[in-house]
C-alpha cells in the first residue's frame, strides 16, 4: 500500500501512549500484521515464529533504559530481520535485536516492568503471550479489544478516502456481476468472476467472495462450491478485499428470474433493517444501538429467530476489527469510526438474505447519521 | 491440497491424547491454521477473530459432557462456520458452536476444567488465550513449541514422500535459475523468475523469494529489491513454499563470473558445515548437536562471530515448525522428523553465503543419517 507520511505513524504512536495512559496502563505491544503496519508503516510477517514487538510505553512513561517509543518507534526484533524492519519502517526505529538461541521474552522483558499493565494485539502469538507471563509473572496482559477498542477504530481522512476508494470499487464490482449469467453456472464460477473483477477495479487482494445459492445461502458463511445455480434461487453474494491496504466488504442478495412475494417480502424486511441499523448511527449511539434497532425491525417482522450473527464489525487495514456492532458492546460510537451494517435472514433448508454497506460515522457531510460507502442499489436485483 | 484418509486424522489426534497424557496435561487446544489442518484435515481462518478450537482431552479422560475427540473431532466453532467446519473436515466432527454476543470463551470453558493443565497452539491469539485464562483462572496455558514439540515433528511416509516431492521441484527451479542471466538484472527480476519457476513446479503457495546480492547478501533475510546484481557478486537464492500443502525451503549461494580465491574459500567452509550438519544426524544426537556441529567448522575457520542464525527449523504443513536446531534445544532427533540444515558466513558490508537442504532423520534407506530431500549442487555456481 501507498505509505502515509512518517509523522501519521508517529503520532498515532503518540495517540496509543495517551490512550494507553487514560486507561491506567504502563504500555501498548503491538505485533506483526495490520496491528504492527498501523503504527509502524510495516506489517512484518504475522505468520513468523520468531518473536517482533513494537512497545509504546504510555504517555508520561519511557521504557526502562529506553525512549518513549513516539518519535522513535521502538521494537523488539529478531537479529536477522533488523534490518528489512529498519528499511521498511516509517520513520526512524529504536530496534532491540535478539539473536537465535537467546530468550526472546527475557530480552523483551527488559523493556517491561514486572506487575505493569499492558495492552496486547488480539493477534499476538500464544508462544509470546505465555512466553512473557512466564518472564514477567506479575505483569498483566488484556487484549486491544477488551482493553484499548479504540486503537485503530476512529479512521483518519486519509483513511476514510480509502475506504471509499474501495468500497466504490465494491459497487462497480457489483455493476457487472448482475449484468452477467447466473443460471446453469456454478456458484465458484461467480466466485470467480468476483474475485477478477475485485482485481480490476483496485484491490490487490481479495479475501472473500461468498456465493450462496438457494438453501446454500441460510449458511451466512458458506463457501462458494460446485452447486449450479438454478432459475428461481435468491443467491447471497459477500465479497471484499484490500484495496491500497484498506478494506472493502460489499453483500447484496440478488434473484434469478422472477421472485416470489415471500422472497420479496424477506427481502424487503432485511432492507428495511439495514436501513435501520444505518439510521441507529446518530450522536449519544452505542455499538449495540446499531445492532438493536436492525434487530428490532426483523424481529417485527417475526424473523428474530433467523438472524443469526451480530450486526456488524468495524473495517480498516483488516476486514474485521473493533467496534463490533453486537449486543453487550456499550463503546460509544464516535466520528470517523467505519463498520459494516449488515442484517440478514436465515431460513433453514430454503434460502438466505443479506444487505451489508460499510458507513462511516457522522461525516462532516453528514453530522447526524452515517454515510454509506456502498452505493449499490439496494432493491432485489433481478439476475438471468 | 489432496487430504489423507479420514482415518489419518483421527490417528493424529490419538497420538495428540497420548502425549498430552504422558506430559501430565488435561488435554491439547488446536487453533486455527497449519495446526488445525493437521489434526483435522481443514485449518480454517488463521486470520478470523471468532473463536474456532479443537479440543483434544488427553487420553484416558473425555471431555466435559463430551466425547474424547479422537473418533469424533470436539471443536469450539462460530455458530456461522458450523457448516463449512462439518463440510471440510475429515470424518466426523462434534461442534459446540456459539452465537455471536455469546462469551466464546465461557462456551469453550464448559469442555475444559478449571485448574487443569492444556497445551495450547503457539498461533493461537492472544484475544484467546487471555480470554480462556480469564474464565478459567486456575488452569494453566503453555505453547505446543515448548510442552508438545513432537506434536507434528514425526512425519508419515505419505508426508515425507509430499516434502520430498516438494524438494524435488526446488532443485528443478535452481537448475533452471542459474542458465538465466543474473548480472544486469535487478534481484526482484531474479524473485519473480523463481516465483514463476516454483509454481511451475507444483507449488501451490510461494513463501518466500529471497535474492541477496553482494553486501546485500550480509542480511540473511534480505528482500530482494531494485539492487542491480553486477558482475562479480555473490548471490544467495533462498526460496520455497508449499506444494501439494508441504513445504520447500531451498538456499544455494552462486556467483555472477569467476569467484575469487576468498569467494571459493568462504563458500568452502559452510559447505563443508552444512556436511558437517547433516552428518550430525545420527541415532542419540539432539537437535543442538546439529547447529553445534555445523556451527564448529565455521568457528574453527574463524568464521565463527559471522554465523548469526540457528542451523535450522522443522518443515512440514509450514515452513518454519519444530523442531528447532538451536542451542539449547536437547530435544533427541526421532526417525521421520524433517528439518533443514543450513549454515551460513555474513561479511557485513562485503557477501554472504548459505546453503540450505531439508533432511529426513533416519530413512529406512539411510539407518544412520540424514537423507537429504534436495540434490541440487553444493559447489559454488558460476552464473552469468
Amino acid at each position: 500500500m501507498t505509505p502515509f507520511a512518517p509523522h501519521v505513524y508517529a503520532d498515532r504512536r503518540r495517540r496509543a501512549a495517551e490512550q494507553a495512559a487514560q486507561a491506567g496502563l504502563d504500555g501498548v505491544l503491538v505485533a506483526p500484521g495490520a496491528d504492527l503496519a498501523y503504527f509502524l508503516g510495516h506489517g512484518a510477517d504475522p505468520g513468523a515464529e520468531r518473536l517482533t514487538m513494537l512497545v509504546v510505553p504510555a504517555a508520561g512513561t519511557t521504557a526502562h533504559g529506553a525512549s518513549d517509543g513516539v518519535e522513535s518507534a521502538l521494537v523488539v526484533v529478531p537479529r536477522l530481520e533488523a534490518n528489512d524492519l529498519q528499511h521498511h519502517a516509517a520513520g526512524g526505529v529504536e530496534a532491540l535485536a535478539w539473536a537465535d538461541g537467546e530468550d526472546e521474552h527475557a530480552v523483551a522483558a527488559r523493556l517491561l516492568r514486572d506487575g505493569g499493565r499492558y495492552a496486547i494485539s488480539d493477534s499476538a502469538w500464544a508462544l509470546h503471550v505465555l512466553g512473557l507471563q512466564r518472564t514477567l509473572p506479575g505483569a498483566r496482559l488484556t487484549p486491544f479489544t477488551t482493553t484499548l477498542p479504540m486503537l485503530r477504530a476512529v479512521k483518519s481522512p486519509e483513511e476514510i478516502a480509502r475506504l471509499a476508494a474501495a468500497g466504490a470499487g465494491a459497487d462497480a464490482v457489483f455493476a457487472e456481476i448482475v449484468r452477467r449469467p447466473f443460471a446453469g453456472r456454478r456458484e465458484s464460477d461467480v466466485a470467480a468472476d468476483l474475485d477478477a473483477l475485485l482485481r480490476e477495479h483496485g484491490h490487490e487482494q481479495v479475501d472473500f467472495t461468498l456465493v450462496c445459492a438457494g438453501a446454500n445461502g441460510a449458511d451466512p458463511h458458506h463457501d462458494a462450491d460446485t452447486t449450479v445455480i438454478a432459475d428461481g434461487d435468491m443467491v447471497v453474494l459477500d465479497f471484499g478485499g484490500l484495496a491500497d491496504g484498506y478494506g472493502s466488504d460489499t453483500t447484496r442478495t440478488v434473484h434469478v428470474g422472477e421472485p416470489t412475494d415471500e422472497d420479496r417480502e424477506v427481502h424487503d424486511v432485511v432492507r428495511a433493517a439495514q436501513q435501520a441499523g444505518v439510521e441507529a448511527v446518530r450522536p449519544g449511539a452505542t455499538c449495540q444501538d446499531v445492532d438493536r434497532a436492525a434487530r428490532a425491525v426483523i424481529d417485527d417482522a417475526g424473523y428474530g429467530e433467523h438472524f443469526i450473527h451480530r450486526t456488524g464489525h468495524g473495517i480498516g487495514l483488516t476486514t474485521h476489527e473493533p467496534p463490533y456492532m453486537v449486543e453487550g458492546e456499550t463503546l460509544p460510537i464516535e466520528p470517523g469510526m467505519c463498520f459494516s451494517v449488515e442484517p440478514g435472514i436465515y431460513l433453514p433448508g430454503r434460502f438466505g438474505v443479506r444487505i451489508e454497506d460499510i458507513v462511516v460515522a457522522f461525516p462532516d457531510d453528514a453530522p447526524h447519521a452515517a454515510r454509506r460507502l456502498n452505493e449499490s442499489p439496494r432493491e432485489l436485483a433481478v439476475v438471468g
